[in-house]
This record gives C-alpha cells, sequence and structure tokens, in this order.
C-alpha cells in the first residue's frame, strides 16, 4: 500500500506526543527528568498517574489508587489466569505472550465493567446538578433499562452481599480524603435498583472502582487501563508460580474430565 | 481430546496454588485478609512484591523494586507503543487488545535481557564464592562469548556513555540499604568487558535492573515480569493519549513514506 | 476462587462441543474420521467450512470462501503487519506473538466490518420479504443513519470507485453459482446511499465478503473470523520476509522522524 | 525517544518488501494482478504458499501442504483452545482477541517442535550427502542429546504408537509425487532412537509435517507458520461454537474443582 493511501485512514500524518521524549543524555517524562526527579522520588503508582494524566496526583489519590489495584490484581484462579498458566505451559519460552493472553481476558463481561460504570455515574453526576442524585439515578437506571442495557457494576455471582472489597474502597476514599460525589451516586444507584429492576443487586467492586477513582484526578478514558495494569501483576505472579510449579495442564485436563462430544459418531466403513 | 490424554501432557493433574483463596466473605492472599489487611495498607508495588514473593518486602526492597518500575514503564514512541497505538486505532473497542500487543514486543530484543542478565550474574556469584568478583566475571565474559553468546545488558544504541538510568538505579539501592553485591558483580562485568570483546560497552538499564534487584528479595524467576508490569503502564497511559489525540495511522503513514516495494512488476497483458 | 463460586458466572458446568473427539486410535472431526476421511481428501478451506458449519460445503461454497480469503489476506504494509514487524524484530523467538499482534490489530476500524455488514444485510433481507429490495435497503440506511451508526462495508480511503476487490468477488459468486440473494442487497445499499447519505460511498470489500458468503452455506456468526483467517496467512508470509529481510526498526524509525513531543519542556535546576 | 536514536536499533532506515504493493487501481502481490490473477483463479493455501515463497507451488505441493494444515487444525478442546474460550467468554466483543489469545499457545511445547524438527532434518540431510542417511541421522540424534536437547518431533503422550496422522500424511506425499528425501530421514531419526535414547520413540505430527513439507517448494522458515495458521482455522470455528454454545466458563469451572489451596490459612484477629 502506498504511504498516500495509508494517509487517509487517519486525519493527521503527523504523530505527536506529550507523554515523553528524549535525548543523549536525558530523558524527559511530562516534564520532569527521569533520572534526576523520577527514580527514586516516586512511586510507581504515583508514576501511573503522571504518565497517565500529566499530572503529579495528591496523597489521597495515590492512596485511592493503589487501593483500587491492590483490590482487583488477583483473585484466584480465574478464567483469565488458567488461560494464562495453559499458555505458558505451552509456550514456556515466550513470558510475554502467556501475560498477554491474560491481559486479553479482562474484556466487557469480566473486568471492562469499570469504564462502563464510570460513563453510567459521570451521566447521573451531570443530570444531578441540582442535588438530587436518587432521583438522577433513578432516571438514568430507567433509561439505561430501557435501552436494553445491564447496569453496569451491580450484581456478583458469588457474593449476594456486597462484595467485601466495596466497603474497604469505600473506606480508603473516606480516609484519604479525596471526594465522596460518586461513592455517592454509586450508592443512590444501589438504592434505585430494587424498585425499577425487581431485584435487590449490590454494588460490586466494578463499580466500586469508578466510584473513588472520579473522585480523585483519574480521567474517565484511564479507568479501563486499571484492572488491566492490576491483573497484569496477578498474572506475573502467578506465572512466577507456575514456572516453578506448574498447574496449566492439570488444569486443562480438570476442565474435560467431563467433556460431552455432541458430534456425529464416528462414520464406520470405507471412506467416501 | 479425552480427558485420559490431556492428562498425560503433565505429571501433575490436581492443580496447586499458593497464592490466594476465597470464599464468599473473604478474600485470601498469601496468608491475609484482602479487604481487612492489604486494601489501603499496602502499596500496590509491595503487594507486587508479596504477591509474587509470598512474603513482604523490607521497605528498602519496596524502594528499589518502584525505581526499576518507574526507570523502565517508558521510552517514548518505542516500537512496542507504536504497535499498541496502530493496534488502537484499528480496534479501539477491546483496550485489553492493544495493550497485550504492546506487551508481546517485550521479548528478548527489547526488554529480555534483564533476566538473562540476572541468570549471568547469579552465575559470577556462585563461581566468585572465594571473593575475586573480576576473576569469576572475566571467567563468565570468556566463557558465554565461547559459546556464541552476547553479554546481556551492556552497550546501547543510543546512550554510548552509561545509560543515566543506571547510575540513577545503583544510588536507589545505595541509599535503600538493600545489598549491593550485584551491584558489584555487574560493575565488575563491565570492567572486564573491554579486553574480552574489544569493545567498552556500558551497563544499561537491562543489566541495571536485576543488579539491584537481586540484592533485594525479589527472586530471578520474577526478574521478566518486571518490564512487563513497568510497561504495561506505560501502554496504558499512551492509549489514553491515542484515546483522545490518536496518532496510530499517522505512525503507520509515516513508517511507509519511504516503503520501497522489490518484487516483480505487475505482469502485464491477459490472466494466466 | 472456589469452585462453586466460578461455577456461576455462566450457566451450564459440563463443557461440550460438536466439533471433535479422539481415543488413541482415532481422531473424529465432525462425524469423519480425520487420518481416513480428511487429510489427503480435503482441502484447507472446505475443511474450515466443514469445522465451522458442520457440513461439508459445496464445490461452489469453497470457491466463493476460497476467493473471499485471497481477497483479503493480504494488503501489503498496513498497520497490523507493521505492529506484528515490529513486534517480530523485538520478539524474534516467538512467532506466535508477532501473528498475534497483528490479529489483534484486525478490530472495528479495519477489518471487523464484515460481520456488521453482514447483520445489515440479514436485516435487509428479512424486511425485503416481500420483494422490494429497494425500498428495504433505503429504510435500512435512514435507520441506521437515525440511531447514529454508520453504514458499514461503504467508501474507501483509497478507492473512491469500487474497490476492484469487489467485483472480483460478485464474478466468482456469479461463476460459481451461489446465491446472489446479498449481492442484490449489497448494491441495492449502494444505490441508496447517496440520496440518504448526501454521499457516493461505494461497496467496499468489507461488504463484498458478507454479501458472496451468505450467499453459501457459511454462516453470519463466522463471518468476522474470515478477516482473521485470512490475515493470519498474509501476516506469517510477511514475518517470514521479516526473519530474513528485517523491516521492523526500519518501520518504527521512519515512523518517528516527524514526531512532535508537545508536553512540556524538562525543567531546569535541582529536583524538588 | 528520537528518530536518530531508534534508527540505529536495526542496521536499515528504508523498510522493504517484495510482497505486494497497490495504487488506486491495482493491487499486486507477487508479482500478479490480486483481482485479475488471483481471486477466483488461486485456492487459499496455493496463495498461502504464494504469499510466502513468491512462486506458485507445483500442484503436489500444494497437496502436501493442505494436508498438513488439516491434519492440525484441529484437536478437541486442547490448552490453546480451552485458553481462548475462556477469553472468549470474558471478552466476547473481542474475537480477534480470543484467537489471539489461542494462538499464543502455540509455543515450543505444544506445536512449536515442526520448525525445530525442521532444522533437525536439513542438519541430516546436509550431513548424509554421501547417501548413508541412517548414519547421520544416529550421529545427529547422538549430538543433539549430548547438547543436552530432546529430539523435536518423536513421542507423544497419547500415541504410543504412531501418530496415526503421520502415515496419512507420508501417504499423501508418496501419491503427490513430492520429494521423499525427509520422510526417509524422518523415518531413519526414528530408527536410530532406541538405541541411543533407549526408548522407543515413535514420529509424532510435528516432525512429520517438516518431513512432508520440506519435500515441497515450502521453506524452512516458515514452517512455524503452518501450525499456526491451521491452529487459526480450528479456533475459529470453536469460537463460532462458543458464540452460540458456550463452554468457556464451564470449562473454568471444571477446571478448579479439585484445586488446592498451598498458601498459609488466614490469619485471625485484628490486622498488624
Amino acid at each position: 500500500m502506498s504511504a498516500a493511501s495509508i494517509n487517509k485512514i487517519g486525519k493527521s500524518t503527523v504523530p505527536r506526543t506529550a507523554i515523553s521524549t528524549s535525548d543523549e543524555h536525558t530523558i524527559t517524562v511530562r516534564g520532569e527528568d527521569l533520572c534526576r526527579d523520577l527514580i527514586g522520588r516516586i512511586g510507581f503508582t504515583e508514576y501511573f498517574s503522571l504518565l497517565v494524566t500529566g499530572q503529579r496526583p495528591s496523597p489521597g489519590d495515590v492512596k485511592v489508587l493503589d487501593a483500587t489495584l491492590v483490590a482487583i490484581a488477583d483473585h484466584g484462579m480465574v478464567p483469565s489466569v488458567q488461560a494464562a498458566r495453559m499458555t505458558y505451559a505451552a509456550a514456556p519460552d515466550a513470558l510475554q505472550g502467556a501475560v498477554a493472553a491474560g491481559i486479553l481476558g479482562c474484556g466487557s463481561v469480566i473486568l471492562g465493567a469499570s469504564e462502563t460504570a464510570g460513563r453510567f455515574f459521570k451521566e447521573i453526576d451531570e443530570q444531578a446538578a441540582d442535588g438530587d442524585l436518587l432521583g438522577a439515578a433513578s432516571e438514568a437506571v430507567k433509561r439505561w433499562r430501557a435501552a436494553g442495557k445491564t447496569i453496569p457494576g451491580y450484581g456478583h455471582s458469588l457474593h449476594k452481599e456486597r462484595d467485601p472489597r466495596v466497603a474497604a474502597l469505600f473506606q480508603v476514599a473516606k480516609d484519604a480524603g479525596t471526594s465522596l460525589r460518586f461513592v455517592q451516586i454509586a450508592e443512590a444507584v444501589e438504592a434505585a435498583i430494587p424498585d425499577i429492576v425487581g431485584k435487590d443487586l449490590k454494588l460490586n467492586v466494578s463499580a466500586a472502582i469508578p466510584a473513588v477513582l472520579l473522585g480523585t484526578n483519574f480521567p474517565l478514558v484511564g479507568l479501563r487501563g486499571v484492572p488491566i495494569l492490576a491483573r497484569a501483576a496477578g498474572l506475573i505472579a502467578h506465572l512466577c508460580e507456575e514456572a516453578v510449579n506448574p498447574s496449566g495442564f492439570a488444569l486443562s485436563f480438570q476442565a474435560t474430565r467431563e467433556l460431552v462430544y455432541e458430534g456425529p459418531a464416528p462414520r464406520t466403513g470405507e471412506p467416501a
């Protein structure tokens, strides 16, 4: 394909970035000298926030971001961890491939609800400018239901009560002194759900994450990245264990012990 | 494939993990109650170390691990970032896919040298039990060269002097009070290289990472995960920027402006 | 996580498949003995159709499927190929990772339109049961526009005329004698667009693929797999070339020649 | 990173390709006009060979390549299929991500042996220029064993006899009239193994693939791509089934039914 043709896929032909640049002596990230100002002087969580937002977060912002990352980094032998371990067992030379396979399971069903819940809460925030959070929450729940959409971040297969991580995250936000506006919105939605949906769906961790993070400097656009970064840490831990005490093929064996083949029986006789 | 057949790929048929477990009320990670002991009480970097090692790192260990993650999270519009941005531009609904594409570039050439360098330093560590680091380093460099292997973590295309991140990381290790044994080994290798290799290859960041981390509680088996986790943070930042100010297709356009087609000219005339 | 909890994510706890099974002597695929009935007796394209549909396609069905796979397997140094080559350059030990990185770019913007176009055509097909294709097409275009959706598979950055692959694919379908129902629907949409959209958007290859395939036994649910399989072939060819004549880092170099750093200038003076 | 720095990662700064080019009217692939010469006139397997090699394969070459692709496209609910299905269940919007996750399992342990076996056979081919295949095979087996390497493509967990796909592939090569040189080499290795290794390891499908393909025009460098392309077809079929009859979460549930948590019991009492 000629350059002229690819050109037209997008609008601009000049790539731009405000994140970082470097020359032979200096690596500059978000206006700071990496080696002089950052290495040894900033924690990884704070640095992640700086990379994403371009600004240093407050200590409270860092507390909340740390808490969300810790809350969802690991939840045991979940499907994405199983996928990563099976991939590692089959391709142990390429750790990056096994991590990638696990991250590919951070999709809409399992971990992607955080961003959707964040958009939902932002919608309520705008419409509750007058202060009636419960009214705005009820309207939003009705609107999403009418459009055939599930309410993102409510209900959990395991925790019929609120997921215990929710209270822990809300407490961190209170202690950190960051804005509780979106925590209140999230709780207003939880209060509105039973009458409208007919089920008592409790706030789960996918809603709690935007509820606390949107009260900090962390932007909506970055929400989906939080579970991905968190899970990368959990996946790496599982793969370090897999390298020493393998379970990948054992998981695969167990998974198919009751496998039912529903296709036609093999034909007998000669080939056609 | 029947379960009985898959069974035999590995040795054990029962999967095991020492990382975490959960029931309806409690999520237990490495023997700690996630919601009671960890969320809000432990930073993400410290939690990553706990997940990988099973033990709480010392404050100095955390300092060093933070510094390595910060040092390599971002280095501008490098190939893996370009790959991730192009992937995002083509498939913006799947952020996890774009992050995965970027992580797949954390391979042997670009970021995988950390683990190899760590193994190299461990080899020298064992053979220098008597204390002669320079002698053991020289022997190891000769041995690896004789086997046709490059010395991992030395030399850099951009930084003819030592990569500026190296000094920053070594200073962090000194300030943190963690063991400098592997920093000394790394410098012994640097001193041994010119006479044996005939080139003055300086320590780069891929060697500096194991040099400081192996002086903490962080294990060799986890070394390759450090650049992957760090880059996940940088990739997410670039993709948040891409979502707002796209450069993916512009990068692709620029990349092919001077593209040369070397294949045969199209045949003229009728089809065969 | 306990088994009991994961259980509840989905509804069934017993995995089932109708695709294949095996024992020590026989591998059965879709009711046929792989070694006796299939290897050497069926082409790969026909086998792909058998795997997906459970039934042997007609020779005409195979002709059309072959043509669609050939039409989109390669389009030069497009973004997904660049991403794959850069990934391979950075991680040459893991060919599977580079192919995966390229496939991750087969998303909604670039190649995913085939499935969406197929759904659009099916909608028109159902509503034109009385035979008025043009009327049903006009209504559908209006409906999708009103819902803020673009018409999938029309318009192309490079080919202002119809993409030349469209006529080639339509000719194959005619020659193969498969149903032209969806070709007619696709052309009815093309005829309806200018009055409604105000632009003369021509059928592109993403619309031509469902237009011809939905006239065969190939199912709507499989449409998105066709560009993925096709591109896997093209990606492997590019990576074989990359292994011998590397361009990955050259692409990356070119891509950033005009890169603009828009962030703040590095602060001068002492660290904060 | 400045362009000048990235520049130096590789040697050339100008990307080149001999595969394809295009302008507004014509897409040229390997010197042929895609729309005029290829679509409708060439099967997908033949096109794959043309893309990889730059030349039209003979009909016998196509027969053999088809047979290898058919032989390994699917082997039931193997680990990589499980990983893909779990990924799809978690992220159903991104089919490309689930296919990519499955392909990431085509690594050294499961499907990567084809290329290694091919290199092994080429080594024997060169050293048996005088015609003594068995002698050269014995020497090569001894050499690889002495270097601590396993003999790639021999032995199988399920098939203690030769994998039934091996005979089927060899028969195809005979019928197609392609060179049997590497089949003879593969059988010489099989004959040499018992005395040297002390076990009667039979040829498996990973060795049979290079044994037949190296007798055609297909190059060694492309061997690793064959299982990847083949598995892409099988993965797509499984994911089409998953979209209609999901098993992903059921597999994940089954996999952990006997999961053992080996970590410390949760501490009781107050947090530290």
